[in-house]
Formats: structure tokens, C-alpha cells, sequence
């Protein structure tokens, strides 16, 4: 079909206004958040009604052409970044929360709905949506769920996956596929919202996704943690999980973060330490006073220099937002930033850091490493200058050990942050040929023609 | 080839003494807990070591042998009934716990471990594995994942799928195939271990599995509540939600499944009550009390007539013993028990409840009723004998019935019994023919001979 046809067709179905094609639409959809190559698009679709989906992808499917669904393209593994003369699906017309049923606990969202924006609508009524990726104040439901994004509070409350109880999606005929359902239990059939849960929009075009809610911790306690030694703090987080104390949030920062971020946020870290840990533990006031005291007396006795808890919302909100600048604060320092997510047991983090030190010193880079040290998934995030080639090639051999040390620590690739082209050339190390061919025989019978995001996770 | 030149293949990788074949063995496993004609297998197999696993699914692959994975047997759908002809593949010689990691909050076990062992060997380190199927006693996790096993602790805790991390299956072809792993948080390659919880042995043949496990609550409280009417108690359940109280455990009990329970356990319920509730609010001492608390004012708010709460670790085990015995005390009263689970969003309980009494009296059918409440996870008891052909008509239209009431309200054919051979009928009602079509699609990449469970779930 002529590209004037196909541009007809696609504008019958979701109107003028949603098909986008002059040369700075499609510069715009072109990258996403990962420092790789940007990709031009020959169309860009924005639908304003989730029915639109099923036809549009039909037509893709007719056409050969390629989709990639696009959320916020915050995605940092090049999930998002299109095939090259495919279209852009975007879902920013389709940001609907549906329902939010109290009684029931949970609710009914179109896939572009903005994710903190959600869970300010569901804290109004007195509930609570964990899940708290980086990204959330611009990314969306969707993209969440198909990079099953995780956050600062995996350690207690789960990531995406654990709140999903249901997905309606199109198949590439443009058949609406129905999995999960509203109720807390639900055997019925394959469990392909679980399915689709980190498949990158490879194996379908999400529609209506329905969330399970719970009710809100009744208080929480913010700590920060002063460390003169890194073996310190990375022990005071083994310790704390072996005293059954289970923190929302358990972040680490070392010494290269707490400078860049107190340059940038004045939030008062103490520029001096080698590591700091910022502790949030919720839960029933009484539960919380006594896992506060308890995570102090822990810090305090294997080292810890100081232990600050936050007294006033003041505290508590400054203590978060330096670790929510912590990548900006990074990113400000060099034109490149690599931002990796590599995950540990969280027993192996002091050899991970060792590891990630070591491997700084020896392709002689600058590396902040920072994150959800109680998950085991750390964010060493190399500063460089990707312009500069020598530099470049020594940033690629580092990534290449960061990943093997995690695969020898019995760790993953990817804790968070997804495959999408950024990592598909290592998935074979840490799982096996069998288990590619395994998704590749799935890919191939649910989307023949692979129009769905072509090249993401399984590299075809 | 022939069938003793089979056997001798099978015995040359499990050993003589994993072969089995006499009619009376054949016979053991040609049936399951299901309602539901047997069928003979032609062999069963008994592996000693998973490493075995995957030339017998290969084997068997190879001679078009359907394979039929059993647990214990438990299964309440059929899907453990094998295919007429085929392979049983028993798991109770792989039943070794291989890891218990209590600084990573993980464990990893042969798919062959009985559920209570395994949750026992867990506490013993001061852990908690929660999920907690009726038939825990004997079940296996295998089956367990195979079904996305629920159990008493849904409400508060979730089900199976929400303590897989990762599992490691065969293929067809005998290929190992890795998914998931020891980490909180992973996004390396599609979601196969999610994939397969609920797949009932008809995607792979499972080995290795990580699960999650947690630090126990520090404390709990088991109450009962008797009701003189049946919509008090299911609005009861309805505020105690509302409350943003999450008891770890809510089930109902209506007044026929009461009388069969103390008639059974003498475990002292009120036989002349219309209803009553079970609750055991668990977590921080301080939080129980308070959580107990208001329990008790909610239900005698809206009209209780009495709340009993469990003042000794004695009166609690009898409480949950009473409760553990629903279904047997149900079973001895007639041949034939015809158990279901269609579940509904919890809301919808009362509803429920009055559209399960219109069934009973429509179709002259003894009905007890019981269940996880908490969760809309009722089970519906069909007290029948399946011999007598007018009345199980009957049964089966009152069956009918209640799936389509239940669908009506929102909900799903099944919280946590699975489909098996039992329900694929109705599968097309619930989802759509796209969704089965898009199922049909995935099995018959990964399995093209049809070999692993045929006629499970989908009906192929």
C-alpha cells in the first residue's frame, strides 16, 4: 500500500489529528531514554480511544509494518526506540483511570495513564498504589507494566508485576485478548497478563489494565545512615533483613553520588562519608517506632558514623528528594550518562561494590553507583562523554564485566530496567540457547509477520 | 516403537524401579480429586533426580506419549486425570528442599516437596512461606504453581504466583529452560515463570523453583462471629474492608456446612446459626489488638450475635481445625462432592450468597457453602451421588448456573481449583474465542506433538 493510502487508512480509524508524519513528529519519536543510536519512524499514531487499538495494530499486522507502543519513553534499554520506518503507537490520548473501586481494591486504567498521577488519585480515596519507579512522575501505567518497573520500595511492597491482576490487550489480528479479572483470585486460563508483565509490547498492545490496590501504611519513619566505610553500610543492610526488619525503602549512595547530589540539591548529605543509607520503614505506628529504633541501634553498632532520623514531613520530603535527584544530580556532570541496573542477591552487595570499584579504577572511569540496596538492584551509572570513542569502548567493556560479576554472584542483567536492544545480546548468558528458542517459538506463533516492537528482548 | 522397547528406554534413564506398569498401578493414577471419569495410562514414571526429567520429556515427545506431571493428585479440576494411553510423570521422588536462604529471603526446592514440609522446614529458620492450600498437607509446590494454589491466606498474603521468583522447566525437546531468579527484582526476558504458574503441566515439565518467603507476623488473633442471617455476615465482610482492615484470613461458613463441621469435629460452632465468620487478623502485637478490636465492634455493629475471640493458642488451632475440616465433614454426608470455586469481586458476596440459595431450591440440591470470603473465593459444596443420573442432571445444571451468575457479578470460573478438564468448556464464556485463540497459538509452538497434558485448559 502507498504510504498516502496507508496514511488515509490509519487517519479513518483514529482521525487527522492522530496520525503524525512531518519531520520533526518523527525526530521526536526517534529515541527514548537509553544512550543508543536514534531510530526514524514513518508514521506516528496517537489514538484517542482504546477501540482504536484493535484496528490500528490489524493494520500494521496487514501492512508489515512495525509498532512500537509508546507510554512516556522513559524506557533506559531502548524499549521504545522504534524500528526504522515503523510506526509509534502513542498511548498519552489514552490516560483514563476507569474506575478505582474502594470496596473491591483495585482499579480499571487505560495503559497512558501517568503513574504518580494515578497514585495521588488513589491516595485521595484512602488507598495505596506501591509500585514507584524512578520515572513515575511522567511515565505511565503501561510502559510500567510492559518493563515491569520496580522502584524504591520493591523491597517491601513488590514491583508492577505484583499489582497487576489484569490485562486486556489486542493480538496482532486486532482480536481483544481478555486475562486476569477483578477478583483477588483468578485461575481461569493462562496467565497472560502475567505474560505480558516485562514483554516490552512484543507480544501485544495493551488496553484496559486492572491494578489491585491495598490500604495505606499508617505511619513511616525516615533514617539516614552516615557511613566512613562502604563494607559498613552494605553490612547494616544484611543485618537489618536478618533482624526480620523488612524497610519500605532501602537505599544506598555512595561517596561520587552524595557529592554530585548535594551539589545539585543542598539537601545537607554529608559530603564526607564514603556511603550513606537513606531507611524508610511504614506500617502500624507502634510497629514503626520500634523497627526505627531497632534499625538505628543496627547502624550504630556495626559502624555507622551517624544516624539522623527525620523528625518533622520536612525532613522525611528532603531525605527523598535528594535520593529522587540522585540521577539527575549524575547526569548533570558529564554529556553521557550509562545507567545500569544489574541485581545481586542483596547478601552479595559488598561484593558488588568491591567489584563495580574495582572495575572503575581499571577502565579508569568515573562511576556513581546508588539504589535499592535492600532489593540487591544497585544503579552504577558511568559518567562519560559517549562523542569520545576511546572512552566509549572502555564504558562498553565495563558494562560487559558489570553484568558478568552480577551473573557470578547468581544475580540478573536486569533488575528494572528492562532488555529491550540495550541488553538482548547477553540474555543467552544468563538463561540459555533452549530458553531463547523457547520465546522465539512463542514470538513467532503470536506475531508471524514480528511487528510487534521487532528487535526488543529476544533481538529479533 | 514397541511398548517393551519403551519401558527398556524409560528404565535405562529413571531405573527399573521408576517404571511402573501393572494394572494396579496403572489403576492408582488414573484418577484424580476431580468428579470425573478415570482414564488408564499406559505407563508411570517415577523420576529420581530432575536431571532425569528432561530425557523422559523428550522420549516421550518423541514417541507422540501424552504426559501427564502429578503432584499428590489433589487436583479438584481433572488436571491430573491423564490422557488415556499416556504417561503419568510422578514428582514425589524430587522432593528435596535444596536451599533455604534466610539472609536473601528465598528458597529453592524440587517440584516433588509437600507444601506443609516445606512451610514447616521454613518456619523452623524463622521464616514464613505463606500460601496455604486446603490440600497443603499433601500437595506438592509443583502442583502448586502448576495450579496457582490460593488457600486461607489469600486476602493479606496472595496466592502461589505471588512467591514465584523464578522457575527452571523442560521443553518438549528436553531442554532445560531457566526463568527468573534468586533476585527481588527481574526483567531478564519474558515472564516464563509467570507463564507457567496456572499453565497445569501443559507448557513444560517444571524442575527447579525459587520462592519467596517473608518474616512471619510477630502476632495474630483468630475471632469468630455467628450471624443469624447470612446478609449480616457478608456485609460484615464488606466493612471490615472498608475499615482498611486486612485480615490475613476471612472465611465464611454458612449454616449446612456449620452443622456437617461440628457434627464431624465437635469443635464447638453454633449449630443453630445462620452464618458465621472466621477472622485472624495478624502483624505487630500493637496493630492485632487494635485490628481485633474494631473486628469485633464492626460485626457487632451490624448485628452479630455473638464474637468469640480465641484467648489461647488451643482455641485458635480449634477454630482453624474446624474451618481445615469444611470440605470432609461435607464429603462423608453423601457419595458424591461436588466442589466449586467461582469467585466474585468481594462486594458482590451477598449476591452471591442469595444467587447460591435460589440454585439450591431451583434444582432440589443440598448446597453447602464456605469459604475465603475475604477474597470472594466462595466454595459452593454440591452434596449429591453421582450415580443417580436424574439428580446429577441436575447437578450439572445448577453447576452451569452458578458459573454464569458469577460471571454476571464480575467474576471468574475459578479463584484457585484451576480449569484442568472440568471448566474448559466454559472458558470461551469468561474470556473470549481470541483468547483461546491466542493460547491455542503459544501451545502449539511449544508443544506441537500435544504431548505435555492434553485437553487441559483449553480443550485441545
Amino acid at each position: 500500500m502507498s504510504n498516502d493510502k496507508l496514511i488515509k487508512e490509519f487517519e479513518a480509524i483514529v482521525g487527522a489529528d492522530g496520525v503524525m508524519h512531518s519531520e520533526s513528529d518523527l525526530h521526536s519519536y526517534s529515541y527514548d531514554s537509553a544512550v543508543l543510536d536514534s531510530k526514524t519512524p514513518s508514521l506516528v499514531i496517537k489514538p484517542s480511544s482504546t477501540e482504536q487499538l484493535g484496528p490500528v495494530t490489524k493494520l500494521c499486522n496487514e501492512n508489515g509494518l512495525p509498532i512500537t507502543v509508546r507510554g512516556a519513553g522513559t524506557n533506559l534499554s531502548g524499549g521504545t526506540i522504534p524500528h526504522p520506518g515503523g510506526v509509534v503507537l502513542l498511548t498519552n490520548g489514552l490516560n483514563k483511570i476507569l474506575e478505582i473501586n474502594e470496596q473491591d481494591l483495585y482499579a480499571v486504567v487505560e495503559p497512558g495513564v501517568v503513574t504518580a498521577q494515578f497514585a495521588n488519585e488513589v491516595a485521595k480515596r484512602g488507598l495505596f498504589y506501591p509500585p514507584d519507579p524512578g520515572s513515575q512522575a511522567v511515565s505511565t501505567i503501561g510502559g510500567n507494566v510492559a518493563e515491569n518497573a520496580g522502584g524504591l520500595r520493591g523491597l517491601k511492597y513488590g514491583v508492577t508485576k505484583d499489582y497487576v491482576m489484569g490485562i486486556d490487550f489486542y493480538d496482532v489480528d486486532g482480536e481483544l485478548i481478555k486475562s486476569g479479572s477483578r477478583t483477588v483470585k483468578c485461575v481461569t486460563g493462562y496467565n497472560l497478563g502475567g505474560l505480558m508483565v516485562a514483554s516490552e509490547g512484543t507480544l501485544g498492545v495493551f488496553s484496559n489494565i486492572i491494578l489491585k490496590l491495598v490500604p495505606p501504611p499508617k505511619a513511616q519513619k525516615a533514617m539516614m545512615a552516615v557511613f566512613d566505610n562502604v563494607d559498613k553500610a552494605s553490612e547494616s543492610v544484611a543485618a537489618i533483613i536478618a533482624n526480620k526488619i523488612v524497610p519500605c525503602t532501602l537505599e544506598f549512595l555512595d561517596k561520587a553520588t552524595i557529592r554530585y547530589v548535594e551539589d545539585f540539591t543542598k539537601a545537607g548529605l554529608p559530603t564526607d562519608a564514603e556511603a550513606i543509607l537513606l531507611i524508610e520503614v511504614d506500617g502500624h505506628p507502634a510497629e514503626v517506632a520500634e523497627d526505627a529504633e531497632k534499625v538505628v541501634d543496627i547502624c550504630k553498632k556495626i559502624g555507622a558514623t551517624e544516624v539522623q532520623a527525620a523528625e518533622t514531613a520536612e525532613d522525611r520530603d528532603k531525605l527523598w528528594f535528594a535520593r529522587r535527584n540522585a540521577l539527575p544530580a549524575l547526569a548533570r556532570a558529564k554529556p553521557t550518562t550509562v545507567l545500569e541496573d544489574a541485581t545481586v542477591p542483596r547478601s552479595q552487595i559488598p561484593a558488588m561494590i568491591r567489584a563495580l570499584n574495582d572495575i572503575a579504577a581499571k577502565y579508569k572511569l568515573d562511576i556513581g553507583t546508588f539504589g535499592h540496596a535492600g532489593d540487591g538492584n544497585l544503579h552504577p551509572t558511568i559518567l562519560c562523554d559517549r562523542r569520545n570513542e576511546e572512552e566509549y569502548h572502555r564504558v562498553e567493556a565495563a558494562v560487559d564485566e558489570i553484568f558478568d560479576v552480577a551473573l557470578s554472584l547468581k544475580g540478573t542483567l536486569s533488575g528494572e530496567h528492562g532488555i529491550g536492544m540495550a541488553k538482548s545480546k547477553w540474555m543467552e548468558k544468563e538463561t540459555s540457547r533452549a530458553t531463547l528458542d523457547y520465546s522465539l517459538k512463542m514470538k513467532r506463533a503470536i506475531d508471524p509477520n514480528n511487528i510487534l516492537n521487532p528487535g526488543k528482548i529476544i533481538g529479533v
